[in-house]
């Protein structure tokens, strides 16, 4: 890993526990990411300055993880060429819907790949980008090749232990 | 009607059969009113500015109308000191849910005063936005209380109809 | 802070927690406020008053938060020609959707600016206030603008701490 | 049918369509009704009025309708001593879920009996009025038997035209 | 309190730590009450036998309490001339939404009152049965009135000790 | 096909066009049904002595079909041992999300298999309906097969059908 | 108990607790059961075997647990000709709702027979592979004309030992 | 455009009219496309056959549109390593919710970028795919650029076009 090539960021510094499943995720892969707390609405210029330089410092991917009227994908996909990740964030009473919706009903015309709500939402916004970046890196696809087939074998074994548990636990 | 104290934006023209209602009721309280299409997503830079100069050039009040992932409103709160008030859209096949929460639930630090989905949003954006500017602007004021009483006279004319109605029906 | 210029009703004592976030916005702004426990349903006659009186007495803005069938902003609406702003509280099994719809779906000629579901939205009904009322006082304006500037240096400097920790914890 | 014993009320005219079918369901149970178009938000004096002199005037049951942020029931049976039933309307771009919610979701103390959204809710609304009525009064009671078998009978004859149908189109 | 007048019934006996809110409230109101677990799909025979000799045996109204899938109240409602209130429980994990749907969207012809998901609700269904025996018992009615008084001087009461602590914490 | 091995129940004789779908699944299936307008709520006593003698009478499995406050295919799932597939279907205005809610989310110890809102879900009743006879008639296992190959056919006709068109449009 | 007669396959180890209480429900049965953890996303290869050859492998029904967007029982409904029972898991922060639409919703022609989410529909989903597996097994539907007769008693004893207690508590 | 480099699959031949956005807004950026119906539930094997040979073909990205229980993106993105985008329909009668919660509720591992629901969902696939593409071509990066000019630039025109519209209307 040497340039980061992913940049991530998020609108409150309380997202990171989720939003560094995306980090996890990017170094699973061999990805070094930049991160940071910028808020759409917060730090509205700031936020544009990092989305719009992006491109120009040699990111390939923004991930956006936002929570409630969760603006910081779409705001982020307005400001940049480079493909946008939006994770939704239960940050709020109606647990992620409102986000969920907020990321991924943008408009005509500025697009955002939008993940899961929460967690799951996060690490897979780390393997899209994988995936991504796989277009361009032979080693990145080497890993996601990797990764898909170590999930695979992760499942047969959690298979396996069930099985000991169920034979043990009958005679 | 002199200068234009309320700043209208929409993200879309077709956007604009809805929010003309804000409009009219701001004619109707005397109040004029700039109206731009302009975009979070598609113009990000002119609608940050347009947000960002409106208290310079003499705005008080800010009112944006979105559908979607309504963001509009969000990203204009987060650039002006004025108070804005959104308009949430039904633009979508999810028929407005999407933009109600997308407009309604922002982080704390920057508001957004909501209104409801669609044409009674919109003219209550602008008949809220005539009591905001009531607060400096007597003739407006009267103006308020004279719509309060007119609309609370034209609901007993409806039901002095329907008494009509009935009894003629039955009698 | 000398006269309250905010009127902040609540429907139950319950409700504090959450309110009292509205109150301490508006103090960070410089704004007195009066809060009242007051139901729309159970002292309909009380509430009705209140919000009848505010203007005369001088409010400049009504808050008003209320969970499950929150009717209370809408009915102070239809009693006062004031600004009125609606905080929707979690308090039911449906965690404020009830609330959220019960106060932003206003019928057109009565408006509410609804705010997000709980705290955040509590805290930016005083700051909404106090950009309604900053209108009117430059005092209040001055204090909006450096909110405004603190917030984005909070956000900043959350940043700066995550930085530290992320090369600390790699390097 | 001599004095009217419910009260129908309803926030706008263009509910009469609906709320109709509650005023031709008490018909066929023999109960005088009267109606009003009363908007919690545009009349509220009016409305808090009726509700408050029902009672006294010898209705024994209200009947409220209203869309979208429906209080009009809730401001009801805040005023009023009788049982009060509410018919929530799809009067909004959200199709009745929040008419459902502001009109189910009331606070403990003052009950709203609330019916399904539209046409038969304001039916229900009119037959649970009768089953309440019948407590006082044997010829509803009498009416309510009927109108339970009638219905039942007209179920068995739409499945007799069914069967006739079915074996006409295969015999 | 002498012989019951309302009959409770509910789907599981799980379900009594909130119906015996409504059993509290009828008594506060001096109602006698008799409760019963009974499934509407559990012990389909004995719920339908129970609720068509309800009117036979005196009683004068039936509250029913289910969660999810709710049926018990509609089922009631089929088999009984009686009026019929529904009280939705959140025993599932949709949180009661399903339950105030099963309970609320019954078709025309079969109504329920419904009241809202939980606790508020249970209690609201013994005071709306409360507002219906005080249609022919002047002793409920005054009781009635007395609640909806002493409901109001509560909120007075809350609110005063609101202001105390207010004025206490500040001065 | 000799004696009807399906029972297709629904609660009104306006929801036959979606339901007829199953018949017509059954009639591809090589399975007789017989069809009954028979409603939960309006004729109680038939739908149970109906869901009752099912077995009796040699049906294998009951289809029932209702909209919003669905309490059919629950009602018979509690009266017979046979397996129940429900459809839930779009009566309302809230289009069918109350009726999936109210077939689905039925309590432990008496379950109903529920199919999707609409004709999908009237043809997939019938289809399932199928698979279960299947295991004890041949015949029908092979139609099943059949079925499930023909469909895969028709995509392929139809996906050959697009190309066809799109290398045309082109050139 | 000899061979297995119904797959459960559940998407993650983590889904065994609730998916236990099918295993359960069908040991009450005298129908045992294999269990399987196959991810319809993280092993398509191996899940879509295990569904292909279960007929051929004896079984009779597959009941499928997935939360999320739960393909898995849709995943498996397309690669088998049996009965396929689907149970969505609330796994996310949206509650089981997204697995609820996800399993219920199939589009024609692949039928999945769905059940409540979570810990109950699991159950039934036991109980109703039982009804259907009653078809060919007189021993199995002895069983389960027995389970529902001792349901009812269990009602009737819990609402025995409620009397006993409200009773015990006033006299 | 010479080889397709992105591969369209929908569920349906009904959904073209939609997804046909995709493809116009690839053209538009020099893309060409590969697109087929092929079901997920339909033709599971065809369609794994098609998501598992996409890399060696040459994909760089696969768009899936489809509705209801929208399985096909995600049974893709188990079958290939490549970047996956699912545009969500409103095919059923719930409008497109469950195929926005079906499409994006991924579970970690298995990653789908999930799209607006309908039209705007379409395009903004095509935009989206196109932006991954633009990260080893270009041409198509320019095309990006030019994109993003031009949406600006129609926002503008139609700005400018309601300004004359108003500018007339008033005088």
């Amino acid at each position: 890993m040497s340039e980061p090539r992913v940049l991530i960021l998020m609108g409150s510094d309380s997202d990171w526990e989720v939003m560094s499943e995306a980090r996890k995720a990017l170094e699973d892969m061999g990805i070094a990411s930049e991160v940071h707390v910028s808020s759409a609405h917060r730090t509205p210029e700031r936020t544009g300055a990092l989305a719009r330089e992006a491109a120009g410092r040699g990111f390939q991917v923004l991930i956006c993880g936002a929570g409630a009227a969760a603006h910081l994908a779409g705001v982020c996909a307005a400001e940049t060429e480079l493909p946008v990740l939006g994770v939704p964030l239960a940050a709020s009473d109606l647990r992620g819907l409102d986000a969920l919706l907020a990321t991924a009903q943008m408009p005509a015309g500025v697009p955002v790949g939008t993940l899961a709500v929460g967690k799951a939402g996060a690490r897979n916004a780390g393997l899209l980008a994988a995936r991504i970046i796989a277009r361009i890196d032979p080693m990145v696809a080497d890993r996601v090749r990797a990764q898909r087939k170590r999930m695979a074998e992760e499942v047969l074994a959690k298979d396996a232990a069930l099985q000991a548990k169920l034979s043990g636990g009958k005679g």
